[in-house]
């Protein structure tokens, strides 16, 4: 058994590693970290997590491997010596998927708190980044967003069945905002209500680009080929799960009917544990509480468009899943160890 | 008082306008009709519209004016008489609003029950066809989607803003789904749930780009420079609203800036009491209940795009509020009489 | 127009006060306080009250009769100055609810910042005290809960048809926390749970038990007999409504059917425009938006007890509708003016 | 490996156990049942089963264990042959809930169809039964309402600190209605809104009423002493959770405070690895998705009540966790096995 350390348990990613990882087979959490909540046992935070018997520590205590559940700029911070001192770490942060340190200024307000790690760090979408994932020791776990839109359109990008014209419409849960309190969550504002945000530019936008733009068939592409995305998430009156709709313009002659996209989809993610193919519009309920990302292409004859709908649960595949899967292909476990319970549905 | 009549008042686009008509200052709701639930009393299947004292007929009685909110082709065929007869009616569903009977017959499966009427028929969204719809005596009531759209994308098609490649992605809560049982809509299924549908073509598709083209500057656009609309409903987990999110590229030199397209907005709607410009995102809730739409537009500046976004309440704006705008417009009376009551928040 | 002011907008209660009072037919806003908003618009702060062009101020400007929706002991002392400037005044603060000032100090740890004033105030539930609500030009307007629990209770108790073994289980949306921001109304947290609270206490109990006892039969009722209440809230995942289900031991051959109670009930509500007695439980959903309550009293004939649920929504009648209606009665309008729209269904 | 079974797989209990059964340890699930659904993939009816590779057949398979999830009636007639054949059985149905076929048939409306099993049927609240259940072949699995309030009240009952005055209010959500649709389950309809139903008499009411007679201290207890049960259902808007709220009279001298309450529960379920005392009120949220029962015992001194609130998943703790429980000690597996999961929260 790995003896396994969450930093930051107390906000929702954190907590959901805790569930997951209790029933991992090959992983036992020793020690959790939290702030504002050191002192109080991990049960007192949160009453679903009773089967722990572990006090929230103001640092870590001695672990195999660790996961970072801080805000960004704090995680580089705290995840830096642990990776210094060989100590693998999946970084549910933001601060080490953007590769460039000057992007992660602009859009994240300050410098990076530890830009020589940027280089050794693995962008954490196994199914895109097996590889990468698998050597590395510092991942980068993706955004919730970035998540289900990279899974949506990997496929037609890679392929090259798209043009750059690309528009990403995301609808996403409550918890997704985080466990902070702020009037825009309170029930009674977020309830029967819904908004889009972010529209002169979200924070997940640049993560986006930058794994499409690498994707992107022809390396070093010039900058008037390069991928036009537009991001658009919306806050929904639900508590888990993102839907994607991607948006974007079929190259001439690429695929022409919904058919064969999908069986294009089907052969990309042939063998994937967690991405299915669905011959109908998904929805966000059939993956609620699991790391599994449905997708759904169809081709819009009229406009000549591909239409891409993608669900996750923004905790799961969108964060905690995720991460654990990482952590399973650092391992050399099965990617599905701890991961292989079905959704909680209705 | 003019006294008004209701043809199927039992789903909720006829509870709504019994709701509203309630209270109206110049008209007074005397008799209602509806199919299965004929012969109960009004308050008996909806009680919170106690406050009438009205039993439901198989048919109308004596009206002056009339509202029909029965489904398509069964509506035709109720209201052709009234119309006939002279009674002014606004017809909620979907049979007036496509101008070309052939189109009508390939999106709803069956010939136009009453053909004659359709160049009769004004299409009733009041604030782009003004004198059409006070000079009519049968107004086609938009869908609540196309109200959305058509809101959120009429300036910018007017002023000559935006390229032909629109893309409208649309929220509705689930009353929009009318009155009817299915698995789809029970509770324990749509609750914490979003999905798309419709993706293969939705009826509101030909409408939207039925007035699309009609307003696109250019009369008798060629083929290739009509516009090329791409429509996805959703569903979410709420009881009342649409948002709609649309996307279409700027015209060269159109608009620089959010603030300019914003002004552009501002003056094209100026002195509507209905649609106000908002300089944050709106959210549904602000308008739930309410006749009001909200209207926000952005530009993308890296995308070169605009992005519109609409808020309405579907059986509000999206259906009876409207339906009563239009018989206010075609009496003669303020348009606002009746609605002028604010949203109900939160 | 008689001129009107709200004291502290900028909650929910002052809100909803602003949406009814734009309708109201004899009444007109002129001016609204709040505190951290002060200097801001109120469209700013509430889009959907948009139709209003007032600024928030840091006092009440000249009004004729004033609303005050502040906290309590802050209320108390806004309201003083006016009471004693002869400008009539409803309070929708608990500050002049008990007659008694040391179980105010009790229950709200602190001392009554106004004490000589509450000999002046009116309990305003005007249903039940609506000669003293006329004369009065101090209303405490009722609790949210126990104006559903005495609504409920009102005609068993007077009509002495039950015992003094009183519970009281009721179910609240989240909009009666208020708009302040708070862990446990997180969209994230509230949705997709219930939960007990206040079992140790809440302050509307004191508020019930007062009102209960003044209407127990045989005044000046020793100890022993006095009503024994058990009163526990709940906090359900909707906005607005408040179901209480009351239950009491039926008074030896009181009522022997749930038909008898019901007559009896709607016997005693006769006239009244803002009670509806009805056969079916009722749900919130049919008086959301409304100042309607609805009340269905059942026999248990196995338990011999009297089951009553009402059904109000409680920023309504709960709130803001009460304290229209107390305005009403205090300047001798009908009572139903400007509440007169019926319920937003669905 | 046990080789499982499931009639009648096609409802939310059936679908659930599914979910549950898919994670244990020594169980696998090889058949499934449906009516209607019969030839179609489990995966094509729930897409979240889609890690099932199964057909749903007319008839089960061959299997060693089996639970049924049929309606009342149907459930006793397919259970029947397998329990004379030696297949151990768990009914999710009422058919062998209630021990006497004349009270079955008062409540149920129709003559039991295999009352000659009724004396072999153990009633499978695991906590309170578990010898019977460890050594019968045919568990009736409780109903979740029962669940629910006897886990509350026995404590308090089999340790005499009770009188017989009881009052069981509980809160449940949507799913608890089964999948079938009804306009009362339309989303647009049960979302935000709260009723009470059932106040006539609830089919689980008999149910409780013979569980707490049966454990009421003295045996054979007179007529009058027995217990005076009131029980009233609330649909609320959410998928999953039972909150129940029970009230009864305290014996005298019995306990004196919250905590000498809380203790002497605290002692009754030492453990117990399902029920959980708490020291705050719980919320059903914290429970979801998994089989724990919170509990929370509180003193009312004012008026010398005992107050109890329970929480569950009316779809695990409430139905399928339970059922897997009570198959777990019928075939000497620990009872945790496959249950382990902890809530999934938010």
């Amino acid at each position: 058994m790995v003896r396994v350390g969450i930093i930051n348990v107390t906000g929702y990613a954190g907590a959901e590693l805790a569930r997951l990882l209790y029933v991992h087979p090959e992983a036992r959490l020793v020690s959790v970290s939290g702030r504002s909540a050191a002192g109080k046992g991990l049960a007192e935070v949160f009453p679903h997590l009773a089967c722990y018997d572990l006090t929230i520590g103001e640092e870590l205590g001695d672990v195999e491997f660790a996961f970072s559940a801080l805000p960004h700029a704090a995680s580089a911070e705290a995840v830096a010596p642990l990776v210094r001192a060989g100590v693998p770490v999946v970084d549910i942060s933001a601060d080490f998927r953007l590769r460039d340190p000057q992007e992660y200024a602009q859009w994240y307000g300050l410098n990076h708190p530890a830009p020589e790690l940027l280089s050794r760090a693995a962008y954490g979408l196994t199914e895109l980044n097996r590889e990468a994932v698998r050597s590395s020791r510092l991942i980068a776990n993706p955004g919730c967003y970035p998540e289900s839109a990279l899974l949506a359109l990997a496929p037609a990008v890679k392929e090259g069945i798209i043009g750059p014209d690309v528009i990403i419409d995301s609808k996403s849960g409550v918890s997704g905002a985080g466990r902070t309190v702020d009037l825009a969550y309170h029930f009674a504002e977020a309830n029967e209500s819904v908004s889009a945000y972010g529209l002169s530019g979200h924070r997940h936008l640049p993560e986006i680009v930058q794994e499409l733009t690498a994707m992107w068939p022809g390396a070093g592409i010039p900058e008037a080929s390069r991928p036009k995305v537009t991001f658009t998430p919306h806050l929904i009156p639900m508590t888990r799960g993102i839907l994607s709709t991607c948006y974007a313009p079929l190259a001439t002659g690429a695929v022409s009917s919904s058919e064969e996209a999908r069986d294009l989809y089907r052969e990309f993610y042939k063998g994937e544990p967690f991405v299915r193919l669905v011959d109908l519009p998904p929805a966000t309920k059939q993956v609620s509480g699991s790391n599994v990302c449905l997708v759904h292409p169809t081709v819009d004859p009229r406009t000549e468009r591909l239409i891409v709908v993608s669900a996750i649960d923004n905790l799961v595949k969108g964060a905690a899943g995720q991460a654990i899967q990482n952590m399973n292909a650092m391992l050399g476990l099965p990617e599905t160890a701890g991961l292989e319970s079905p959704a909680v549905y209705p």
